[in-house]
């Protein structure tokens, strides 16, 4: 199993030359998600050579426009690819309206079915499963409505102990879609043989949990805890925690503090106010809470193998 | 008087890493616009240095999403930078509503007076003048309604020639502004001193006409004849002249056929089609029939003097 997040842009606010706004490409047991989309985002993705056509859902977090201002220029792009597959867009409710006016008004021509699921619960919900992986809002606390993601992994189905199997003459290929599903197999005597003779356990499932924007909330706990791998915005560092909580943002600290207490095991930060010039002040400063911490930057691949 | 023509970007359809939708900056005679805003455009102006409070308006040609998708995100960012002087914006009957629709969205807090002028005519009509410049429409032919922008400076005040000037103990500071406007100057003995005798010429005023997107129209020339600058769109060459007629566009040698009919002094060629990978070919095209031709290319700058 594995995951890997594409950091396509992490600054917060206004796009400048070398900054650019909040997207990440996920790529998590062969599925493919953009998580928001700011303004550039599609040239991010030719830049990092995200394949456009691999992308089929869109998670928007909420409706500042540096998380979603990028999302009608790629859907006209996606038309202008001549993409066929629908694309699921799913964000805060009204996102459906800004989307569908200004397709309308740019008579972008999209010949595929775009498909809308707009969010407005304050409770952690599933909005996306398929037999790889499940999708879950995180309900953040920011000025806007606005969720977070988990994506996780779905267990893997066991793995086949061939050597032990082939001493059973009776087990079958055709048994071993049963065995993988963890049941026991019983031979023609009567005799039970446990499943866990004769398969192994399967790698852990890896999730991933995308927090941004938001104040500091310590009971996304709940929802997060033990994920492989948090992103938590970071718009300020301590000295302006007066500032994060009044624009119900968070600080590098309070990052940490929620990567400690959900016992997640990395932290990624971003979202940086274009005040900081220098961006290591982040790491060293969540550092002081939580040990693993990686800056998110443009073009930055963070992988987890299980 | 003097016309610096920026290029933001020139190149048709999606963004892509080196190819950045439609914009234009353009000073004229002190004043200073904004032409057509595909997404990125903010980018560009960083990267190229135009201030962004020195635009007061912004011109969109048509609402196909190439020219307009970075409007909001600029927007955004102007109320992001505490801007308080009026915007003005004006574009297609539509403009207004997308923007406020995204804005409303977006919770985009702006203190500044977003003042729309939505066009609908298509006839070419005055849309704006100050005692500097005049703008009018250029109505064009493409899928969407569309019109071109004309840039035209006032004519200046004739210029005092001191020397002469000198020569007439009677004539005061106070009269000079007289004489500017080109009134002859009565002595107190009743004669009459010329203002040709007392003034020079003022310079010839400069124009821009801008010409995106459209098909082949030979009737332009009325509106932009003998303009000191054409900016006219080539999306294909004479090779796809099929596919330009059928999707309301122009080639490069349309392009210069205009230029020459209309008498203007300078020809720049944009709006490439990404089928093409050496733009040069839209120039050496273009040359067979007018001979100033410059490809627009982005952080360009086109400067005339008069």
């Amino acid at each position: 199993m594995s995951l890997e997040l594409t950091i396509l842009g992490c600054h917060s606010a206004t796009p400048r030359v070398n900054a650019h706004p909040t997207a990440q490409y996920l790529e998590i047991n062969s599925r493919h998600f953009l998580i928001d989309c700011g303004e550039g985002t599609q040239r991010q993705m030719r830049k990092y050579k995200v394949g456009f056509s691999k992308i089929n859902h869109i998670f928007i977090s909420h409706l500042h426009g540096d998380h979603f201002f990028g999302l009608i220029g790629l859907i006209s792009t996606f038309g202008i690819l001549s993409r066929e597959k629908p694309l699921h867009i799913y964000g805060p409710k009204g996102i459906k309206e800004l989307i569908d006016i200004q397709l309308t008004y740019s008579k972008s021509h999209i010949n595929f079915e775009l498909v809308f699921h707009e969010l407005t619960s304050k409770k952690s919900e599933l909005i996306f499963e398929d037999n790889k992986v499940e999708v879950r809002t995180i309900p953040l606390n920011h000025r806007v409505y606005t969720n977070g993601f988990l994506f996780k992994e779905k267990p893997k189905p066991r793995n086949l102990n061939i050597d032990v199997i082939k001493q059973y003459s009776e087990i079958d290929i055709c048994d071993y879609n049963n065995l993988k599903a963890g049941r026991d197999f019983v031979l023609s005597n009567g005799d039970t043989i446990k499943n866990e003779v004769l398969t192994k356990e399967p790698s852990k499932p890896l999730s991933y949990a995308y927090c941004s924007d938001t104040s500091y909330k310590p009971e996304i706990k709940d929802v997060i805890e033990n994920s492989d791998l948090l992103y938590h915005e970071s718009t300020f560092l301590s000295d302006r925690e007066d500032l994060a909580k009044k624009t119900k943002h968070s600080t590098a600290k309070q990052a940490a503090k929620i990567a400690k207490a959900s016992d997640v095991k990395k932290l990624i930060l971003g979202h940086y106010s274009s005040r900081y010039n220098d961006v290591s002040l982040f790491k060293k400063e969540a550092e002081e809470v939580f040990e693993e911490v990686i800056l998110a930057d443009a073009g930055k691949k963070i992988s987890i193998c299980s």
